[in-house]
């Protein structure tokens, strides 16, 4: 059976998440049934990272084994129109053959986030469901300070979920930079994995410091504390976007003589 | 009674446009309606570009005069509570006082407007109210080449809709300028004013250039033939964005020792 990896580009705004729940409709339903309109198959798609509602994708991969090859083409350009067809706010933006190693969840070794931050005064219409409004001025030297105590490998329990599944607290960020231009604050992380609300957390916290009401020693003792509730309130889920899954070099797609057309 | 010159944002997707229609929801009335809450007051605005269903305004201008004199951050401050609210999707970016020889309307000197592509291959779905997708590779410099044909004084009789109310259709287009960053393909136009739907119809006609269906001796014959029916199909109304309206020198806020907050 051949295996495609999906590169993916949602508006999470309509969606509980990638993953499917009980409670709702999910990215993961809106592809599997786009896939099924032309396979005529029931297909279980494998994700690298499994996103909250409400949050973005730039750069999600997920991985599907298909009964018949239909080239990698084929797959994106018929999921994107039954996708279009149906209305959602998802695309492929690349697929890839890949030999049966691959896995989009097991074979990931990083995993890049972006979260975007209006900082003005005034409202943000256009940007309502893609950024945070921060209202106060907001000392991003400050932020890119405190963050130097984030970085690097440590408990992180004060920033994870209590339904968090992962079986170690302990994790290694390797990447929270910050960069300002004009209004929009961008804050980028990287990690091989994240704990579940671990970005949303630390750019909850990290907000405090950009306001002025925490230092870079409060957010060293509620790290130090393992203690969900000393966390900064969650940043929410709209400013969020995945953006890219790192994997290894060994995974080289197959059939490169057919490249896909990207713009 | 104090005239106040408001700055207004607004993602123009739920909106018949700015001007108030029996067809639907204006963003006039809301912010009529969000003033009105705060002042007691029927008012009415007096607005620079009478921007059409489905556009957008990064930087749009109205005035209106208030019975008393709240200072322009209370008018800035309030507006945005009440737009907030009724979730409007309008945000008042900035108010000045100004003397009553200033006009909206009528004393703006130059339109600035944007129009904003994704060319690419796959669907845009964070982008989807906020661009045009145009999925075949466009020749962006031959668009610019083109766009000369249109810059400076023409009967543009062509590029204007049937029901625009203009006196004349002479018009004299000061800029049309294209930039790329990697997919985002930006328009830039300029202008003292524009004709109904002379930007969307500038647009489409330059975007068959840039498909390669159309060369620039086609621009201009369909200019020089003043006849609507040659021009290309209007470009959709959610890629565009009005940007910033001038004013002469002449016209500088009251108040200055009362500084607005700007992020």
């Amino acid at each position: 059976m051949p295996r495609y990896r999906l590169t993916v580009e949602y508006d999470g705004t309509p969606y509980v998440g990638f993953q499917r729940q009980r409670n709702g409709y999910a990215v993961q339903e809106a592809i599997e049934r786009a896939i099924g309109k032309f396979t005529q198959e029931d297909v279980t798609l494998h994700v690298a990272g499994r996103t909250d509602t409400g949050v973005h994708a730039l750069g999600q991969v997920c991985h599907v084994d298909l009964a018949r090859d239909w080239g990698a083409i084929r797959v994106m350009d018929a999921t994107n129109a039954h996708l279009l067809d149906a209305n959602e706010r998802v695309a492929v933006i690349d697929v890839e053959k890949m030999d049966e190693t691959f896995h989009a969840r097991f074979s990931a070794t990083t995993r890049h986030y972006l979260y975007r931050i209006i900082n003005r005064h005034a409202p943000i219409p256009l940007e309502r469901e893609r950024a945070w409004w921060v209202k106060k001025p907001l000392d991003v030297e400050a932020m890119q300070d405190a963050a130097w105590v984030l970085i690097g490998t440590h408990d992180f329990t004060t920033f994870r979920a209590a339904q968090c599944q992962s079986k170690s607290p302990v994790k290694t960020l390797d990447e929270v930079s910050f960069s300002r231009s004009g209004e929009l604050v961008e804050v980028r992380l990287s990690a091989r994995s994240f704990l579940h609300n671990q970005v949303r957390s630390i750019v909850g916290t990290l907000k405090l410091v950009g306001e002025g009401r925490w230092t870079k020693e409060d957010v060293s003792a509620a790290l130090n504390a393992r203690v969900h509730q000393r966390c900064g309130a969650l940043a929410p889920s709209h400013g969020l976007y995945l953006t890219r899954v790192g994997y290894d070099h060994a995974f080289t797609p197959l059939d490169t003589s057919q490249p896909i057309r990207r713009a």
